[in-house]
């Protein structure tokens, strides 16, 4: 049996939705309420240390970490494959896979802090906020807290996070002026774990993904969101309000 | 064929040669001497555009970042194997690459850099540095260069690096009281990935990295320098000169 921990349909999370349904695949689905710090709770932090989402627990053994897990999904259920058949590719994807994780999507990360959970972390009293945060494990998801309840990040490292975006932008244009897909011939985990991250570009990034200055990652993305796997996903519930989704909705957009 | 452009057998270098002497691989060696930032001239750009070693040159064809090239030396060259059969551990594995990769690696460089590129980049003539920089292609890189030629990270950046390599040093542990190698029951690209920052961690952190804080750790390390692979990979060239290997020689102490 296959169970998913996750919350709505975006970033992490969304990289997992969007594999399992492109797979085909039955889970349970285990909404945690990410704006009512779920994720911190005792019941959430014995399954996973670190107190994040998505987890995956299959027939009772636990995997973290979003790419891992999809990665994990290819070794277990490989079909339809999502991974190129040719090691070539195969290592383009990952290139992807890493530099999404450990560029892209960290800087997209400091901006949706800075739109959206501040107005979250802001919400909370003073009393109840330090008992919330005695609960978060990683002391780094600890700081981000602090740091949007309080000034909030500056705006040179909020200006470096959009030049990484725009960085971003022209990347994932080069390859799709390229290739069909971001691995080049076949779409693949790559095109999975940058969907989430590229659907928000448009807005967030404007001038460096246009019709314009990126034609080729806009068709991808229009692509992409004809694909029935990404629909379903999309169709997950999402308990964020409406006036929260600065970051969220854009990611549909 | 298979070439390999490489600086000296640690960090990320390390990876992949240690990585081609366990398979036994045959390659050619190219040494990029970073002393010399031969990695950001006009030749090395045009083969890596990051102007960051390892690159792995199979038949004519560019991989770049280390644990993507080791996965991709598993794909083409599967025997012997360094990932684990089962899916899990698999996974376990990739866990393991990911947090060296994310967390404890980067935390390792910025002390590195504090102790040993500092004075590389304190050598350098004024007018020569900002030649230099010109052709460092990374922001991210000249940042940090800029940073070690003037005041150095802050103490707290270099305390909150400390802190997470007794985060890695307790992580380490952890696993290794659980099962002989990283991911469980075999040698594994985790144990590949890990060896150059674990071996370090005496040295950087010996509060959480001793015989009695961390016996397992140490015994892993024991049985990691015996491997034949591990000496034959430290036993490459290494042009780094005694007194600027403060970082480096703790890498095999």
């Amino acid at each position: 049996m296959l169970e998913l921990y996750h919350a709505e349909p975006v970033a992490n999370s969304m990289k997992v939705l969007l594999c399992l349904k492109e797979k085909g695949l039955d889970f349970v689905s285990h909404y945690v309420d990410l704006l009512r710090f779920e994720q911190h709770e005792p019941w959430f932090v014995r399954i996973n240390p670190n107190g994040q989402v998505p987890v995956l627990v299959h027939d009772g053994k636990v995997i973290t970490e979003s790419t891992v897990i999809d990665e994990y999904l290819e070794d277990v259920f490989p079909e339809p494959a999502l991974r190129p058949a040719n090691p070539f590719e195969r290592a383009k994807m990952r290139i992807w896979t890493k530099f999404i994780d450990e560029y892209a999507l960290p800087a997209l990360s400091v901006i949706g802090w800075h739109l959206m959970v501040r107005q979250v972390a802001k919400s909370v009293a003073q009393n109840e906020f330090e008992k919330l945060m005695a609960r978060v494990p990683l002391k780094e998801q600890q700081d981000k807290w602090r740091t949007v309840a309080g000034e909030s990040f500056p705006e040179t490292q909020l200006e470096d996070c959009r030049r990484k975006l725009r960085v971003s932008a022209s990347r994932f244009e080069k390859a799709l002026a390229e290739g069909r897909w971001l691995a080049g011939s076949s779409y693949s985990l790559a095109d999975v774990n940058a969907y989430t991250l590229a659907a928000a570009l448009p807005r967030m990034v404007p001038e460096a993904a246009n019709a314009k200055t990126a034609p080729h990652l806009l068709a991808w993305l229009a692509r992409m969101n004809e694909r029935p796997a990404v629909k379903a996903a999309l169709a997950m519930p999402n308990k964020v309000p409406e006036t929260l989704r600065t970051f969220g909705s854009s990611q549909r957009s």
